[in-house]
């Protein structure tokens, strides 16, 4: 049975990103739920844009770039290339998804050099073969990454109590359905959720909000302003959001507003569980970029401007939440303080 | 002179509300820069509905109030009601308009109650000179206010430095076009500003970014979920607010955000700088009723709905900052301490 069976319908893999027929179809979460499309993919570059035009985002992008390794692979056969060439192609197809983001690029990377690792470790004899097996590696992968994903919602499920409230911010993903489904299974169907809608691209109102609403769970949205307010009114049990990534000395980098929310949780003693394994790579700060998107993003509405000619924008993609307002990293291993990540690697 | 002279254009009085020719013309707020429109009142209660609507805010709802007033003495001269009928229904109208929002209502009844002293107290002799009678409070009334308000602009323009930058939320109105006013009398022209959306209404995106543009300084749009990391990032030297109350054990009521950015700029070290006169009526919190506005706004934007049917929404349009956050109240009469307003009466 696929992990990802009774999940929201954007959590199912075919609506996240899925190599079939030659192209990569890669569901665009820029305009869901008020349209539901599919940007497809023809060659390994396409998905590196699409993934550079954040057509999919969250956990998405590492599904589309398993799945672009397999549209790689299926490159080389329509480009007739011999063994030689393949591996050369593929290299270079890991090379270039690898890097379609700096914040991601380390994650992104683990998931093409073991793509690219099937290639060169494998007998395969033809280039359909070669399809098949990378395409099992992107499956098994991605099925991986959600039974991990469980784990840390089963654990996070625990933390919520019945009837209570959960704030989530920007689109934890995988871990909003499996957290859903472990409160059902637990009994606390009665769980409400409020999401704040996480402006520009609206991942809280429009993602979030919808896979809670999918899992028929109650949930509320509010503007990026509220927060600091709600959480207090509501009374609002947990605050938790998934991370892009968590330095080795507990730094979560995650989608801006999560620092500013995390301030507020702590001011009103209200915890903050921030999801996902502490980075293999980053041991600090020293090492991270923080992207600077389209300022026009931020001076836009679903497309329409608000503005006067003259008036300019910052977009940081991300923000820094110091290990000191984290509660704890739930992990597939278990709950760790943010000072202490050198346990989940023991 | 008139006080609003080489002000932006939409702190013009012709621009915020105006009797003429029979009718209030309010600018519209809500589509501001994108469209310039007027919404035309007929009758009084025309004005207590745009007030509802929001189709002007923050200082704006005052002057239509005082010109909703010159409109209800134009209502009596079609009616032809006589000198008794006319003083009923400028005491009725005077409490609709009054009343159109809770949380105004307290300084909106301070105009119209005044505006209605002049009915009774002066000696008219036809509905014309009532009229101009009414007309010349409605026009002293926003001279005084603009000019208090200046006092306060110029005493927040001493606390920016040259060169320094400043964040501002939602629309403080008057005082941004004062603040900019006295900082070019000071010298620095040199002063960025930095303004959060402030989501439903814009006002951050729209009003406020509009009239520091036309008064030709440097400004940046963030949206809500920002503002935490951007004032670290980009070295806000102070931030400032307008408030739509404040208690007199220093409670500051003001659109929703205010309480976060307050808590993340005390956070960083950032003085807060509220401007306004302590209430004449709210000794504290115990009669503060916070309005809920319509939930269909936090689902859209710019008139798009952004979420899935059956998601829901929360609308607070106010949130409360307590004294602790807040490093000082500008008044007209100099800056006080937020648990020292009793010295302001004195």
């Amino acid at each position: 049975m696929r992990v990802d069976k009774d999940l929201a319908f954007i959590l199912q893999f075919e609506n996240v990103a899925w190599f079939e027929d030659g192209v990569v179809r890669i569901l665009d979460r820029r305009i869901y739920p008020m349209e539901t499309e599919y940007v497809v993919c023809h060659t390994h570059h396409d998905v590196v844009k699409a993934i550079q035009d954040m057509v999919t985002q969250s956990g998405g992008p590492y599904l589309a770039a398993s799945m672009g390794m397999v549209l790689a692979a299926h490159e080389c056969k329509i480009k007739n290339l011999d063994k030689k060439e393949t591996i050369a192609f593929m290299r270079e197809a890991a090379d270039a998804i690898a890097n379609a983001r700096p914040t991601t690029s380390s994650r992104m990377k683990n998931i093409v050099d073991q793509s690219y690792a099937k290639v060169i470790e494998n007998d395969w004899h033809n280039h359909d073969a070669l399809i098949e097996l990378v395409k099992e590696y992107a499956i098994e992968e991605v099925s991986g990454r959600y039974s991990r994903i469980e784990k840390m919602g089963e654990q996070l499920a625990t933390k919520v109590p019945k009837g209570g409230t959960v704030m989530t911010q920007c689109f934890a993903e995988t871990i909003v359905g499996m957290l859903c489904r472990h409160l059902k299974l637990q009994g606390k169907e009665d769980v409400k959720f409020i999401t704040p809608e996480t402006r520009p691209y609206l991942q809280g109102a429009r993602l979030t909000a919808s896979v809670i609403n999918d899992m028929g769970f109650d949930v509320h949205v509010i503007t990026d302003n509220m927060p600091g307010y709600i959480m207090k009114e509501k009374k609002v049990d947990l605050f938790t959001s998934a991370s892009d990534m968590i330095t080795q000395d507990g730094h979560v980098i995650n989608k801006v507003g999560t620092f500013q929310i995390a301030v507020l949780a702590h001011y009103h003693g209200i915890p903050y569980y921030v999801t996902g394994a502490p980075s293999t790579i980053h041991k600090d700060l020293e090492t991270i970029e923080i992207e600077e998107r389209d300022h026009n993003d931020v001076l836009t509405h679903l497309g329409k401007k608000a503005t006067m000619d003259g008036v300019k924008a910052y977009y940081p993609a991300f923000d820094i939440t110091p290990p000191q307002f984290c509660s704890g990293v739930i992990t597939e291993k278990g709950i760790f303080s943010p000072f202490d990540l050198d346990s989940y690697f023991k």
